[in-house]
């Protein structure tokens, strides 16, 4: 895992804030690399020796947070150094996926191990925005019963494929859900409030973001974008979204709505657009425009894997349809590593299906015209926890609150089982 | 000036760490701020009334980077506050914006007050890179001749309009200029070392960037995007380039080339751009289109202000040049608007010109299809700085290690004069 300096930020800086900082940074670093010796935390952090134990031992015996071991193996001559793991059932987070056609939810500990995971499918044609509320509170109440008696809820992430705001998870438009001013923070905080009096979170413990952005703050913190600063993730499903890190950081926006790169317009002679638009790169790359041009009517059944299938065993339309779908691949994507520089795309969604067969293609196009510095060091690349990443990514905006401040909010969360 | 928190950072912080920050804080608030009392700077950082004294104390005393005096104006009963001064004088900057018919250089001085300003022309023809090279260490010498006894030069900051790698300002392409594989960073630096040894800066003071990166930085510390955390600053001359702002920070990408809006491509169908990619956007709403499509040759002397006054004036060709041009406009920063979310666009260089003469049809256009979210709140805004946002840019490029470090940069700053 790298490290960064600290940015100098334009506020002043107190004593009683370096431990809180500290704290947070040593929480974090477990949570996201796993069991560590304090050797190991002492050299990233370039905190001294005796400040790692303070800082260990507080999260241990304050709330529990993590826990010390003797290591498995010793390493070199000397005392060994004690490791420090992640309490992951003391400590758990509740995420959700919602989809067009399923809702995905999961349960996961601190250290970002999932516990349990549940799909429930959507009644066929039912993305009706009381139903998907309702059948998220049901799943919710399943996995929390599966709570341990130790176990503390820290809250509730969901990723939904939506332009949402920012501040308080309200739905301005879900074309793809048929959604549109949908106040999904809210109303699905207020039900699960109800629904789970055990987990005494609040409201604005239910967080609610874009699923291409989640699936980015996922494959960033622990997928195939650990590590790497600047990375474009795209959501590739009927719509196509990006999640962007830039320079460490997410790219949000000042409403929280960037990253619609699905309604970037590439083809002003190309289709109309469900957001109303003409010649948007969703039109050209969606799912639906996969399985089209390869034949197929969107919903018959028929995955970007089968056409991917059909075209490796020679069937020209199934081929002509990749041909085609790589040809605004290159034009989009070669945009966005035109205005991001970043050092991967992540083919995310069903978009990954996708990839293997078409890399090539979109690369040399890419190439074939156009800057070329930004493409010298760019890498396309699937994502590492496959069609989980809006999952996981649902699950660290949870967990935020909690590594931001880790006394403080742990001080808040009473066990669920108490 | 709005302040942020710090952001946690996956770094520990040591005590010695916070006198620098601290310091850099103060120093940063006043050279972005200018003269400011010490109650307000302890009402801004958060840090105590003592702390904030002791701090200003070191810069006026150890380095005469500030002064502190007296307030004009007594506000209030008690003792007035000392009013904390940037040392003009004291730390000079030298700022280049090499354009491509002409060379601005300026002495900036520790607060962002230009001291002076000098244009180069290039003759007419010559943008031949060892040329431009030796106009601007002509004009540097100029500059550097006019420092006071005291003057101490921080550095040198450079502008150029092209596509230029963050790490040593080799430039990798400046189509514009004619420019391909120039390391202009290191030979500027090694040329300016020699023809200033009273400067006595080092090749690395001497930092080279793109002039819309350069904008966006000017407009964002001391321009018309103060205190806005996302905006995007189009550079729109001959080629187009954006410098982006997101989440107070300037985007950058993996290698330093992100922001090259002008060759996103948004027209498939259009022209060849001179990148090799067919249909870019500064082939549709480049000056020289603006230009064309008014009937004009680029470099006939005409420029984008006279084609604004003739479709005034009723002139159906230019009338149509700028309507085309607003509905390329319209798509493009529509698109930049989709991707980024910015408050505000700012039109930069010469298309700052063209603004108002097409501000409403492009806002009318970006709305009548598409994503809206994004565009509620966006303004599209001429730059504050005129034609000398890349130059202040640039400055503020040369300032940016003595702010980081006040104290340990200034110790290594002999006066120029001594």
């Amino acid at each position: 895992m790298r490290l960064h300096r600290p940015h100098l930020s334009p506020a002043g800086i107190k004593q009683e804030e370096l431990r809180r900082h500290n704290l947070s940074l040593l929480l974090r670093y477990v949570h996201l690399a796993g069991p560590t010796q304090r050797a190991t935390l002492t050299a990233r952090t370039g905190l001294n020796r005796s400040t790692i134990g303070a800082l260990a031992a507080d999260l241990a015996n304050i709330a529990e947070l993590v826990r010390e071991e003797a290591p498995g193996v010793r390493s070199g001559a000397g005392r060994p150094s004690l490791v420090v793991v992640p309490e992951t059932e003391h400590y758990q987070a509740l995420a959700f996926d919602l989809g067009v056609d399923r809702i995905v939810g999961a349960r996961v500990g601190l250290g970002g191990t999932m516990l349990s995971r549940k799909v429930v499918p959507l009644p066929p044609g039912d993305r009706n925005f009381e139903s998907v509320v309702a059948l998220t509170v049901t799943a919710a109440r399943q996995l929390a019963d599966e709570f341990g008696p130790r176990a503390r809820c820290v809250g509730v992430g969901v990723a939904v494929p939506a332009v949402v705001r920012g501040t308080d998870g309200f739905v301005r438009f879900a074309p793809n859900l048929g959604w549109e001013q949908q106040p999904l923070g809210e109303t699905l905080g207020a039900a699960l409030v109800e629904a789970l009096p055990g987990c005494s979170f609040d409201r604005a413990a239910v967080l609610v973001a874009n699923d291409a952005d989640l699936g980015a703050l996922a494959e960033h913190t622990r997928g195939v974008a650990r590590g790497h600063d600047d990375v474009v993730y795209l959501s590739g499903n009927v719509g196509v979204g990006a999640g962007v890190i830039c320079g460490g950081r997410p790219l949000r926006g000042h409403g929280g709505y960037a990253g619609e790169a699905g309604h970037m317009i590439v083809n002003p002679a190309g289709q109309r657009c469900r957001c109303g638009a003409r010649g948007c790169w969703e039109t050209e790359v969606g799912i639906d425009a996969v399985l089209r041009a390869a034949g197929h009517e969107p919903g018959d059944g028929t995955t970007p894997r089968m056409v991917v299938a059909d075209a490796q065993a020679g069937d020209q339309r199934a081929r002509h349809a990749l041909y085609e779908i790589s040809r605004w691949l290159a034009v989009g994507v070669g945009n966005l590593v035109n205005l991001f520089n970043p050092e991967l795309v992540i083919f995310g969604g069903e978009l990954r299906e996708l990839l293997e067969a078409v890399e090539c293609d979109v690369v040399n196009m890419m190439g074939a015209g156009g800057l070329t510095m930004s493409r010298e060091h760019v890498e396309l690349v699937p994502s590492a926890l496959g069609g989980d990443s809006p999952l996981f990514g649902a699950a660290e905006l949870a967990f935020a609150p909690l590594l931001d401040d880790p006394l403080g909010v742990a001080a808040t969360l009473p066990a669920t089982g108490g």
